[in-house]
């Protein structure tokens, strides 16, 4: 087998065997194929896609270039969620208790913040002492006694992706609809859950900008998954305006045990139960949708999902006071008003603009390896189809001080449209990819 | 400026400004873009293409990566002449004395034979003595004596062409017309000459297949050129057949030598008065393609262009004897003939299956650094338009061993089409792309 044939068929629009793709991705871990062979393979990928089956084949062998973790013997059913990424998006640290809580246990390996989306992990980091490094028997322990682990992914999950990755990330070589799927379901299949649901976002604040680029993902992911023996279910969700309020990391902890207390943000709770509903349904937890429905929320009501985050806190570290305490999260020194310039209805806010604005801040990273300021970010006052006041709050912005927040202030300012005719705001379902 | 920026508006199908491609160039040869994101970045322009105006900066910006050599202290007026490879092309070592003898002096640096193509320095060398690898100060000098010189491109040339041509190479990013176009005019623009005829071959023994590839690569070319204040015509030829009847190295020149002596086959001596008249009317040599035509059976008929090449081989070292006695070039021991099974008419003959013969033979390389035999080869019986009779002879092979000419008769005699029904040789001139 010559890489270059095979680089040359990809680039003629042909398909590779499946034999020819677990070639390729063992010699590339391990060193035979040099990234300049593997970056111009890429880019024929992006140019001419896959098949399914292709996709299938590359998410499998990824997954095997490392170790695939196997939780059977503490649970023979395992659920996990994953989000494509989004502003604000605050949805598993919500859910995920909610889940467990119903009785679906959750072992979740989440990455961290990259470009203009936040990540889990460092959101989670901002509860002091939380430890999300576990190592695996560790990981193990706390899946075992709280049925309920998230943590950062191990070296050793799919290391071929991290590498491939990493060199598609500055070959140009990430929006590529089968490399971004079989990426993804490479650490999904690895990561020992038989139960996924997938939240793939759409719109100016995720990284697929349109509706059909957010559906053909979820189909692949969802067939990727089927035939590798999991359960799938994609739900493609609205990324027009940022999820919830809040959008920075110890702000959107604290937006989250809201939720748990049953204070949390419509949209927010909404894309919770829809998300639950469906993972509860895949993993026979539930009877149908609306069951899960309904369990979701006595759990939520009773304190139970609450109780469930306490202890996964506990079990890994972080101070459980935080939990009935918000504010010995780690504060912002200042919060600054900015201020609609004339009155009328916001018809759209640019989350995008708003995540790269808790960028600049100092909340998220350009590069991995950047320190991140834990205490920074935004809190909205006016969403789509909100009505406001000239000089009422838009938004509150989160800074380490006043220049950081003055520095921002008018990007923000220009991140919100605001019209004299109410719009109603964007639908958050858009659509389900049923396993 | 951003690499992975650049990457990603070639795959956008944008275009890149002219400083843009000069910082480019300027990073990759001093090794600040490594090879991965410059192989992405071919890969992309392969599948996006490139305007003129990039094709133009890129040719220039890899001119300028080495020495640009000036010889207009020797002349004002230098002609080059360039093929972009074919099976049995041998047209150099006619055309450029002809050429040289009727006034215009050629400068011309040359490259290897690669996969089923033959090289020029390669067939120079079965010359005994022969020196292709000349210093700068001795191509100068053997310009200024004898008005030609035929030599390997020297270290300096276009660097960045050679650096990113290694990369295409093992990348499949070889067949992007850009980039080839690109590639050819740096050289052509850093070697000094000022007056360039290209001969563009198509077909079955070329690398473009069909015509309409060949004309887009002409009109490149010729336009590249132009920009560069280069006058520049392109003739497109056909190689669905080999040129002329020898295919391998001394084989060659010997042809040539007899071509010179006025003894050359029909289409070798076609194309080789077409391109001269071509090059001798851009370099207000002649004041018309007839006239033009004229002067150069002029020199052939008097021995004027035999006289050039002679003395050209003299001031590079090699053995005159061979032009007078060609029976003194390097000899293969065993010379054996393929016959026909059938009689009929050659319908078409595989150019390309004979080149790949050739190699096979060891006469040609498969990487560079191979060392080839230049005795060995084919020498062609019967060309399309032919009759034959069974059992008459096709070809003849020219071998180092009767066991290596066994190897390849079989593929030589599948490489010939004969029917019943004669059919007309391809027209050899197929386009002409003028200045």
């Amino acid at each position: 087998m010559h890489m270059v044939d095979l680089i040359a068929r990809k680039r003629d629009g042909g398909t590779l065997e499946t034999a020819e793709i677990n070639w390729l991705i063992t010699n590339y871990t391990q060193g035979n194929i040099p990234d300049y062979q593997m970056s111009a393979w890429a880019m024929a990928v992006l140019m001419t896609s896959m098949t399914l089956r292709e996709t299938i084949d590359l998410s499998l062998a990824m997954a095997r270039s490392g170790t695939m973790l196997d939780l059977s013997d503490i649970a023979p059913i395992v659920g996990d969620k994953h989000s494509t990424g989004g502003v604000g998006d605050k949805t598993t640290l919500l859910l995920c208790p909610m889940v467990a809580a119903v009785g679906l246990p959750i072992a979740k390996m989440s990455g961290r913040g990259l470009s203009f989306t936040g990540g889990t992990i460092d959101k989670l980091e901002s509860i002091p002492g939380f430890r999300a490094d576990l190592p695996t028997d560790l990981f193990r322990h706390v899946f075992r006694e709280v049925g309920l682990v998230v943590a950062s992914q191990t070296e050793d999950l799919a290391p071929a992706d991290k590498q491939l990755y990493a060199l598609r990330d500055v070959t140009a070589t990430v929006q590529s609809t089968p490399l971004i799927a079989a990426s993804v379901m490479s650490k999904k299949i690895a990561a020992g859950a038989n139960c996924i649901v997938l939240d793939v976002k759409y719109g100016s604040g995720a990284f697929m900008r349109t509706l059909d680029d957010a559906r053909l993902l979820t189909q692949t992911m969802v067939g990727v998954g089927q035939s590798c023996n999991r359960k799938v279910t994609g739900v493609i969700s609205s990324m027009e305006q940022p999820l919830g309020r809040a959008i920075g990391n110890a702000l959107e902890v604290r937006e989250a045990i809201e939720g748990l207390h049953g204070e949390g943000p419509t949209d927010l709770v909404d894309l919770c139960r829809e998300l639950g509903s469906r993972l509860l349904v895949l993993a026979d937890k539930a009877e149908s949708y609306e069951h899960a429905t309904a369990l979701l929320d006595e759990v939520l009501q009773s304190g139970a999902a609450l109780e469930k985050f306490r202890q996964m806190v506990l079990y890994q570290g972080g101070s459980v006071g935080v939990i009935t305490r918000p504010e010995r999260l780690p504060q912002a020194p200042v919060v600054a008003p900015v201020s609609a310039r004339t009155g009328g209805y916001v018809a759209a806010i640019d989350a995008q603009a708003l995540g790269l604005a808790v960028g600049a801040l100092g909340g998220g990273r350009a590069r991995k390896g950047d320190t991140i300021d834990h205490r920074v970010g935004l809190v909205l006052e006016a969403k789509v189809g909100d009505a406001v006041e000239a000089g009422a709050p838009l938004l509150f912005i989160h800074a380490a001080s006043d220049a950081d927040a003055r520095r921002v202030e008018q990007r923000l300012l220009d991140a919100y449209t605001i019209s004299a005719e109410q719009v109603p705001p964007p639908p958050l379902i858009a659509d389900v990819v049923e396993y």
